[in-house]
């Protein structure tokens, strides 16, 4: 943590264990990615939703050559990713105490672009493994043009900060007396069952997709 | 849509009907605000997960007095918007071509601050709507007290974009006869059954609540 993402508001919602940091971002399915661009009118700020993945220490980023985010990623310019786990929704006896349950992990930095080859190969077969554990297996392997046309970027985890919040709704002394349902929904990302593609309509749908979809790898985004 | 929001990459998934950009807004459960923050080091953006709701032709966003958005958006700085929802996993048969269906929305301007007192109390009945529609009707209305200690910010969907993937996984000609599974995995939010809190735990759970647990709400959520 550093002094940038050291928690102002709200405090008492911080989680600092790197375990929980790491649980959240294997967890996510996609990042928000914040960065500063200009225009004719002047700088503002852009946030673009991106697949990703964690590889140990660093979230990887891949893109285009085109793309902006590169374009601003190579001048070294900060970035801010963002992901976000919606666990609850919290309904309170009065409409401002209604809030969520949620899992929020913030990480600032420059990105490095990967160059190295063998850690390019490494970081797509994360993306896709990020996506389902055990696709990369099933999958032909990335081939050397395709790994000639993207770039990978990786942004460490040195700067990271998570957020909670947890627990029931949490009402005014004054207002337990309201006549008003109060208490959680829980939330959670939920499949449905695969659907195969026109060429694959025949084949069975392997077991480790089948496995994803019932929701294993997505059981602890649900709850209170 | 103006210069600054007109899609540049992948122009293909822009998506232009103000009604398919409505409908993102109102499904959406959060939302991730992108701003431009200063500290010793430099500017930097910031990316933080916010609760929202939609008003028409504004989205409105609810800050304490003490928030880095308040202060910033006060001082009349740029912010961007995004919100996202995904709807599938695409597993194609080769890696690169790994991709996610997704509608995401994209917003930018100025924030204006909600001085009005009925404009305010609107804003607020409208968060709470925004969560679970009918709930605003269940709870006691706002004080003047409450509606004197929030900052309703409103920004307007003048500069708007939204981008989708749909549809199953494109794969290159020369991978249509590797022998890998293919398709799609729906994805959607999906709600468990309410836990009353601790004092409504007699108290049968309202129609209106079991009836966004159960679902219908999200429903157009999930699907390829």
């Amino acid at each position: 943590m550093s002094d940038r993402t050291k928690l102002r508001r709200k405090p008492d919602r911080a989680v600092t264990a790197r375990t929980a940091i790491d649980a959240v971002l294997d967890e996510g399915l996609g990042v928000h990615v914040g960065l500063i661009t200009g225009s004719d009118t002047g700088v503002h700020p852009v946030v673009i939703p991106m697949l990703y993945a964690r590889d140990g220490d660093h979230l990887l980023l891949h893109e285009s050559p085109a793309s902006c985010l590169l374009r601003t990623a190579k001048k070294g310019a900060e970035i801010c990713v963002t992901v976000t786990l919606l666990d609850g929704q919290v309904l309170a006896r009065s409409g401002l105490r209604h809030s969520m349950n949620y899992r929020s992990v913030v990480v600032m930095g420059k990105t490095v672009v990967v160059t190295d080859y063998d850690e390019k190969v490494q970081a797509l077969d994360r993306f896709v493994d990020h996506v389902i554990p055990g696709r990369v297996a099933a999958i032909r392997p990335v081939t050397a043009t395709e790994v000639r046309n993207t770039t990978g970027l990786a942004l460490s985890l040195k700067e990271c900060s998570m957020k909670e919040r947890t627990g029931p709704p949490i009402d005014d002394d004054e207002d337990m007396a309201e006549d008003t349902w109060a208490g959680l929904i829980p939330l959670g990302i939920s499949a449905g069952g695969p659907l195969p593609g026109e060429d694959t309509s025949g084949e069975s749908v392997p077991a480790y997709v089948a496995d994803w979809a019932r929701g294993p790898g997505l059981a602890n985004g649900r709850g209170g």
